[in-house]
C-alpha cells in the first residue's frame, strides 16, 4: 500500500489525511508543534462547526483522523530526500519513507540569521543528534529560538564546550553558559564560524540552529517558492514532482476553511499521481 | 451595507455566507431546490463532521446560517443583469438587487434544446408568470423537465390553449394536453416556434420551458466557461466584474470540503471587492 506522509497537522494536514485514507492510501501525519488553529480563540466561519474555539476543532479533527487510521508522529521535518521510489524524510531522529509528501505546515516564516543560508554544512548544523558527535571535545555555540530544545542543549554539553545565544527571549537550560545579546550573523574564517551577536563576536567549530521550523529551502532546496508560499498549481502540486502542499503554507488568505479544501484536492492529486505512478 | 446575493446554498453558498456575515455584508441565499450534497448517502472525509449523511450535514449547515443571521430565499435565478449600482437578479418572479453575486448553484448540466439558445426572447421563454401575459389567447408549449411547474402551467392553461411535453417521465399537471413523445428541437417560422418531438411538429406562438436550473449560457449571457464549468482566477473571480463562482459549477473534484473551501475564498474576495467599491 502507498504511504504519505503529511507534514503538519492542521486543517489541510487533517482533511488530506481523511480523503487519503478513504482512497486507501496509508497515511502517517507529522507534527512539529500545534497547529495555527490550535492557537485561534474562536473560529466563526467554518460550516459544521459552530462558533468553536481553535483548539476544540483540533481536538475534534484528531478524533476524526484518529478514528480513520491515520498514524501520528511528533518531529521536526529536517529535510526531504528524493530516492529512486519515492522519498525519505529525515523527521527528528527517524528517517520516514513514503511514496508522496505533503506540505501542510502553516506559515512557512523562519527568520534566519545573516549568512546561515551558505554555511549549512559547512559549520553550520540544525540537527544536535545527527552532527554532535563530529564536534565532540570542541567549541560549539548553540542558537535557540525557544527552550524546546533542552535535551539537544544537554547532550552537546555532555560531549564538548557550549555556548549557548537565544533568539527569542526564554528560559535557557538549567546550568549552560548563555551569551547575552541576540545572534545576528555568521561567517565563515578558515576552519571556524565567527557568531556576530548584538555584543561581541566568537568563533565556533560549529553553530547549531535549533528552531521549531525548518525554512523551506533547508527542507527541500529545488522547492520552488512565490515570495514566502509554496507555489502550487490548481491540483496542489509543487515544482518538485511527488510533493504537494495545501493550506496556509501556500499563501493567504489564511483560514481554517480555505486549509480544508486545498488539503482534500491535493489528497485527490496525490491519489492521483499514486496510482498512474503504479501503473507505470 | 453592502448586499450579496449567493445563488446555491449548498457547502460553497453555506460556507461564502458564514464568511461573508463576520465580514459585515448582508447576505442572501437563493435556492431552487436541494444540493448536491444533501442526495449524498454518506460523507467521510469532512473534517469536522464525522461519518455523517449529505442531509444531516447539509441540516447542520442550514442551522449554522440561519444562526448567523443569512437572509434565505427559494427560487431559481433565471437571469442577472448588470444594472449602474450592481446587480438585479431575476429570481421565481422576484428582482433581487444586490451589490455582488456569487454562484455557487452545483454542476451546471443543462440539457437543450437544438435552437434553443438563438430563440430565447423571440418565442422561447423561461418564465411563465413573465411572459404568460404576452400570448393571451394564443397557442402555446411547455417543455417541463419534471412535475415541480404544475404551477405555472395552471397560470398558462388560464389565458390560453397549452400543449404539454416532458423532456424527462413525469406526472403531468391534471387535465393538461400532453403531447407524446420527447421534445427535440426548435426554429423559428414567421412569427411562429415550430417545436419538433419525436413523433411530430406543431407550431406555437410561444414554447415555454420550465427546468429546475437555467443554463449559465442564459443566466448570465457574457461569463466565460471552461466546458461546461465557470471560469474562475485564484481568487474565484468570474470573467464579470463583481460576478465570483464557488463549488461544483468550477468543475471537479466534486467535493463539500473544496466547496467549502472555495467559498471561504470567494467571499474573502467579494469581501475586498466590495471594500474597493466602496471607496471608489
Amino acid at each position: 500500500m502507498a504511504h504519505v506522509l503529511i507534514i503538519g497537522g492542521g486543517p489541510a494536514g487533517c482533511s488530506a489525511a481523511l480523503t487519503l485514507r478513504l482512497r486507501g492510501a496509508d497515511v502517517t501525519i507529522l507534527r512539529a508543534g500545534p497547529s495555527a488553529l490550535e492557537k485561534a480563540k474562536r473560529v466563526d466561519n467554518y460550516p459544521g462547526l459552530s462558533q468553536m474555539s481553535g483548539s476544540d476543532m483540533q481536538k475534534n479533527f484528531d478524533e476524526q483522523i484518529k478514528e480513520a487510521g491515520v498514524q501520528e508522529k511528533n518531529g521536526l521535518a529536517r529535510l526531504i530526500q528524493k530516492t529512486r521510489k519515492g522519498f525519505t524524510v529525515l523527521a527528528g531522529d527517524d528517517m520516514i519513507k513514503c511514496d508522496a509528501v505533503l506540505l501542510a505546515t502553516g506559515i512557512g516564516r523562519v527568520a534566519r540569521l545573516v549568512g546561515e543560508d551558505t554555511l549549512v554544512g559547512q559549520g553550520v548544523s540544525y540537527c544536535a543528534t545527527c552532527d554532535g558527535m563530529l564536534y565532540k571535545g570542541r567549541p560549539v555555540a548553540v542558537v535557540a529560538q525557544d527552550e524546546s530544545f533542552a535535551e539537544d542543549v544537554d547532550f552537546l554539553r555532555s560531549i564538548c564546550p557550549v555556548d549557548y545565544y537565544m533568539e527569542k527571549p526564554h528560559a535557557a537550560p538549567e546550568g549552560v553558559q548563555v551569551i547575552d545579546g541576540k545572534p545576528k550573523a555568521l561567517r565563515a574564517e578558515g576552519e571556524q564560524v565567527i557568531l556576530t551577536s548584538e555584543n561581541d563576536e566568537k568563533p565556533y567549530d560549529c553553530v547549531f540552529i535549533l528552531r521549531p521550523a525548518v525554512a523551506m529551502s533547508t527542507l527541500l532546496p529545488k522547492l520552488e517558492m512565490n515570495g514566502e508560499a509554496v507555489k502550487v498549481d490548481e491540483k496542489m502540486r509543487t515544482s518538485v514532482e511527488g510533493v504537494f502542499a495545501a493550506g496556509d503554507i501556500t499563501g493567504a488568505p489564511y483560514q481554517a476553511a480555505r486549509a480544508v479544501g486545498q488539503g482534500n484536492v491535493a489528497a485527490l492529486a496525490i491519489a492521483q499521481y499514486l496510482n498512474e505512478k503504479e501503473k507505470a
